[in-house]
Order: C-alpha cells, then sequence, then structure tokens
C-alpha cells in the first residue's frame, strides 16, 4: 500500500475503461480513454481521475512524459503449477505434428516428481514474468497434479501467489485410471476436491474430446459448487462439442478457448448473462490450429475476454502483450476492443469489479507504455513496451 | 573493449554457428551447438570456445545457470532515422485498408520537419531497445528524407550508430517529384548520392510497382557502387516483378521481402553465389499480408536471413525474437534454421564475418536468454527472454 498520494502526470492516453462523466463508477465499463491526463493513487487505490490541467496536487509526482497508461492486463486463463518443459514436443508440433492434450501427460509426471520447492520456485519465476509484462490480475489452475495430494499442494501453492485459484482436477484423466474414468471421476468429485476446496475459488473442467464429455464435466462442477467453488470451464478448443452449452447451463464465469461454435453456441453465450467466452490467441499461435471467431461472438453481444492460457504445453507464453497483438492481427479485433478484453474482459471473467479499470476507487494496477497509446500494443509486437507497473499502488517498473 | 578475460561457464547450450572440431573458422558457419558449454572473451574477442569441464582460467566468472547463449542478432534490414508514427494507418490497415508504400510520404514530411536533435534522439531509443533486446549489428537506412541535405543528415546520422548504413533515396518518388521521376533519379544517382557516399557502406533501391522499375533500380545500383557503396535491394513484396532479378545482375549483398518470386527468381538467388533473401516476417504479421516461403527457399539451397524491416509504416517492430517465432510459426522454418538466419544469416546478408558466429576470433556479442535452448524464442514467444546481452565483449544486460 502506499502511505502517501502519488499523481502520474503528462499521460498521453489514459485507458479507464470507466466513462468519463462516472469515473467512480466501482466495475469496468466499456472501453474509455482520456488524453492529456493524470491520475493520483492513495492507499493503493485511484483516488482521482481527469484531465493533467486540473489535477490535484500530492505527495509525489511522476511524469509519465506523454506515455499512455492502462489497467493492468488480467490474465483470467493460465496453468503455472507444473515442473519440466515441453519444448521438443514444440518443436515437433512446429514440424507437423498436430497438438494433443495426451502430451499433459508427460508434465503431470513431471510435476508429481517434483518437490514443493521446485514448483514453489517455478511459479515464483512466471509470476514475476508476468508482473514484469504488465499482467496485475491473474489466474492459476491446478492440473498437473491429478492425484489427492499432487493436487492439494498445487491449490496451496498457487494460493500463495493469486487468490484467483482455480481448482482443475478434471483436466485430464491421469494414465493409472485410464481403465476407470468413472473412478477417477469420483476421486475428482470427492476427496480431491475436498482437500483442494478450502485454496480454491473456481472450479474448471476440460470438456473436449479426450478429455470429459457434457455429463461428466456438468457433474464436475456442480460437486465444485456444492463445495463453493464457481466454474469455468474449457470448452470448444479441438472440435465442436458441448463444452459452451455445460458452462452457460452451469452458471460458470467462463467458458474458455470457443474457437469451434455452433449459431446455439453464440446465442447461448449473448443470452447468458455472465459467461464471458476467453480467447487464447497464443495457443492458436503456438499450436498452429485456426484462431476462434471473435468478431462473430462480438457482433452478437458476447462479453469477450483474452488471456494467455500460458503452460508448457499449447502455450508457453505469458505475454499478455503478443495476446493483445495476435488479437488484432489474427482474430481483427479492433486495439480497444483487444486491449479491453486484456483487462476489463479478464476482470469479468474473474468476476473482480475492483480491477480492470481506473474508475475512482479501483485498485490502483497500472501499466505505463512505452509508447502514446494503447494501440502499440499491436502497432509494436514483440517489443518490450512495458515501461512500469504499478501492483496496489506500489511501483514494481524496471525504470 | 574488456580489460580482463571473462568466463562464462554452465551454458546449457551455446549456439556457436561454428562447427566443433573448427571452433576457430573466422566466419559463421552452418547452424551449431555445444550443451554444457563454456566461452572466453577476451579483448572484445571470443578468445575460447568448448565444454565447460575443460575451459581455461579466466579474471572473471559468469554462471550461465544452464541457459542458453547465442550469437548477438544481425538485423541486416532496418529503416530507424524517422520523425512521426503511423499508428492511425496501421488502425486502418488492421481494419481492413491495404499497406501501400504510399504511406511512406507521410513519414517523409514529419522527418524534414523534424531537427537533427530530434532524429538523434529517436534513432538512440530504437538503437536502444534493439540493443536491450539482443540485436548487437544493426543496419540502418536513409529514405526518409528524399532532399540531398535531408538524406545526407540521415545517412550521418545513422553512421553515428552503427557502420552498416544504407543510402536509401531510391526509397520512393517524393510527392515534389511526381511528374518528374527522371529528374529525382537524376538527383538520387548524382548530387544526393555524392552527399550520402562518405557515410554509408550500402546503396539500397526500392525495386517495386509504384515505387522503381527494373532499368531504375538499375541504374541507381549502377551509380552507388561506382560511388563506392555495395547494393542491396528491396525486393518482389507486393508483387512479382524484376527485383531479385536486378538484385543478383548487380551481385547485391541481399534481396529484401522476396514473397512473390518465380522459378526463375529462386533459381538467380541459389545460384548467386552471393545474393542472400532476406525475409521480413514482421511486415507480413504488420500487414496481414501472405508470408514469403521460406521452405522454397531453404530447400532450393539459397541462403535466407531473417530481419526485423522495423520502420513506422509496414512493421514498427524491432523485436528479432518476435521475427523468429514468426519464422517458425508462419514460415515453417525449424527452430535452429531461424536462429541461423537472425544471426549467422543476418551477418552474410551484411558481408560480415566477425559477427553472426561464436568461433574464436569472433567479436564476442553474445546474447543469453531467459531459457535453456535456442528453441525457447519461438516456444515462448512475446516473453522478453533476453536476460543479458554483450556487445563487442561489454555487458549490456538487465540482469
Amino acid at each position: 500500500m502506499t502511505r502517501v498520494s502519488v499523481l502520474i502526470t503528462n499521460i498521453g492516453e489514459l485507458v479507464t475503461n470507466a466513462p468519463q462523466d462516472a469515473v467512480s463508477v466501482a466495475s469496468p465499463g466499456p472501453f474509455c480513454a482520456v488524453n492529456d491526463a493524470a491520475l493520483v493513487i492513495e492507499d493503493g487505490l485511484v483516488a482521482w481521475v481527469g484531465p493533467a490541467a486540473q489535477a490535484p496536487a500530492a505527495d509525489e509526482l511522476t511524469d509519465a512524459a506523454g506515455r499512455a497508461v492502462l489497467p493492468g492486463f488480467v490474465d483470467s486463463h493460465a496453468h503455472l503449477v507444473f515442473a519440466g518443459e515441453r519444448g521438443a514436443e514444440f518443436a515437433a508440433r512446429m514440424a507437423g505434428l498436430p497438438y494433443s492434450a495426451g502430451g499433459i501427460r508427460s508434465t503431470v509426471a513431471a510435476t508429481r516428481a517434483a518437490s514443493d520447492g521446485q514448483l514453489r520456485a517455478g511459479l515464483a519465476r512466471l509470476a514475476a514474468e508476468l508482473a514484469a509484462q504488465g499482467t496485475t490480475t491473474f489466474e492459476c489452475k491446478s492440473g498437473y497434479g491429478l492425484t489427492v495430494a499432487d493436487e492439494a499442494r498445487s491449490v496451496a501453492l498457487a494460493a500463495e501467489v493469486t487468490p484467483e485459484v482455480t481448482y482443475l482436477g478434471a483436466h485430464v484423466v491421469p494414465a493409472e485410471y485410464e481403465s476407470d474414468v468413472a473412478g477417477y471421476l469420483d476421486l475428482v468429485c470427492g476427496p480431491m476436491l475436498a482437500a483442494c476446496a478450502p485454496f480454491a475459488r473456481w472450479v474448471d473442467v476440460f470438456c473436449e474430446r479426450g478429455a470429459f464429455g457434457a455429463d461428466e464435466a456438468a457433474a464436475v462442477l456442480a460437486a465444485g459448487e456444492a463445495a463453493g467453488l464457481v466454474p469455468r470451464v474449457h470448452a470448444n478448443q479441438l472440435g465442436p462439442g458441448p463444452g459452451v452449452q455445460v458452462a452457460v447451463q452451469a452458471g460458470a464465469a467462463s467458458a474458455d478457448h470457443c474457437t469451434y461454435l455452433t449459431d446455439a453456441d453464440v446465442d447461448a453465450l449473448a443470452s447468458s448473462g455472465g459467461t464471458v467466452a476467453t480467447l487464447l490467441p497464443g495457443v492458436e499461435f503456438s499450436t498452429r490450429q485456426p484462431y476462434p471467431d471473435a468478431r462473430r461472438l462480438l457482433e452478437a453481444g458476447v462479453t469477450v475476454a483474452i488471456a494467455t492460457d500460458c503452460n508448457p504445453g499449447s502455450c508457453f507464453s505469458s505475454s499478455m502483450p503478443l495476446c493483445i497483438a495476435l488479437a488484432v492481427r489474427e482474430m481483427r479485433m479492433t486495439t480497444q476492443e483487444a486491449v479491453w478484453a486484456a483487462t476489463a474482459g479478464g476482470a469479468h471473467a474473474l468476476r473482480r469489479t475492483d480491477v480492470g479499470h481506473l474508475g475512482v476507487g479501483a485498485r490502483a494496477d497500472l501499466v505505463m507504455l512505452d509508447g502514446p497509446t494503447h494501440a502499440y500494443l499491436a502497432y509494436r509486437p514483440g517489443v518490450p513496451l512495458v515501461a512500469r507497473v504499478w501492483q496496489g499502488g506500489v511501483a514494481l517498473g524496471r525504470e
């Protein structure tokens, strides 16, 4: 927490995601930006937003020198508790082999074999990497343990670095349960859930051919809900399937991937009232698969988030800036839509009202870019543009 | 220059681009790497390379902790002397408008209007950005002045930051010469060349519909050669055309872009003996155009380089790591081919024997990655993986 008030002034473009005449709204609004702006941080929160010329005095002053300031990125989908790496699998895939969820099992073996200290160190490295790239809120899933003990330590470790912990015992059926899927589901919905629920906020299931079907997924989500967890679903990534419908029916906060959708799926998301479509373009980049049709979702009125899916298999990128550039280049989102989806969209997908926007009262999670507008994230792809980051009002920047 | 010898040990993978049994070769060889390696820097040069277990003593020790070390990237195509920016043009293009070379003129107007100090500051910012991303050698073109005075100051400013300065008076016909192309070519081949040649090593021409035709391009290159400059050519970017043939016939060091090639073009490059095909995938990413067919060129035996083309219009990325990731994802190059093209390939395109490899005697231009192998540049796209950079033996790193 900041003990003193900090005025950041001379902001070329301040993305607030809060209408200018209602900057004290307490949740993310539509994409909004103020030019030649200033912002005051106090007690870890945004205390004032407006034109630089009208800024109040503060204890400390930071000159943005015309650069853009955005809400910190909200990465609502990441798998960060694991050991090992799958660089060879990546190279094979780039040489033409298809992605299959089966590769998950190699990470499961490495994760089970790792010590708590090794897992904690890997997680700390990735958390630092996320922060350096402007991600100030992130979700973290289990799912590479797949035993009661290994899932429980995964969620416990995740809870050390983020409140947005997701129990994903239903990531894939582990090898030892290959011929007893029902037995594994009993474990996932019984003792494994009981061991994990105290550390988690969310329950997730990989509803996909090769993983879990509609009834299985619904059972996992229902069990999780009964234990106090809120559902989210891996849906319709590798082919058409029931994932989105399962998600909407369960009142999930998010259906993630959404590449292969029917009109009924799009309608279900649009009329869901609370199920965000979370798109993960880094996965398509890293697996050379078709990108989801973001325009179709946006035009139907679906709330769209962008996240990394950072994981050692299908996308080992933790870069929200790259995801924004891919959303613009490959999914034809405007720069405004992409930045909104990576901030306010992620907040919606995590049902957070305190992040993803910079209205008065929001958490002072800020990113300052080496560039005058948010559009530079797509205009200058690959360039490390994150000049400075504030998390809860505390500067983490590399300046 | 280092005053003392530095031993970098515990290198997980050391990419040398020099056969292990001939590490003292004085020019880039094929892709080669040594595992569990060490390297000694002395007087700004690579003094020793080999297995860590056999490393000699040195004055200072750096522990790579299993990380990969590569030759510094050689960016053989960049336009860094300019003022202004074209973010709005970028956004329009992403919204569906095609890229046209005409946008160059807006940068010409801004560049002419800028002071020397403004141009120098912009160039310094970009040069620092390149270095931070692991680029230790870069080419820099003029081409946004297009008057004798403005081209001369562009090459003079470029020469302050790199020896690889390219005179590109023949970038586009400026508006004031629209109805007198012959008159502009007289200027380019006459007084403008005379003013620029003392500061430049290379002469380049944009041989493309909407810019300069075959005869015009050949005349520019011949005039440049007569003034002591070595040719390079912007060729076959926007459509089929004579660029590659002009380049090969002029003995150019490089034909750049190479998207629209006939079999005869590929044959000409393969049998040229010295004309590299420089691919610029950041441009295709940023203009949503088709990528060049790298596999066709590689399979024909053409020497392929990768470069950024960093410029405010068609690709405002300075990221060689992104170009490598795009080369793998979009052009189906292997990670080895892509890294070679971004190091040794660039060195060939600049006819440099001292960079692009880490044989004994090479310049100690090194990149240390936050990752165990070169493949991480593609496996972890968008993540700032450059942990530390040495340029001529001097550490620039951010560690």
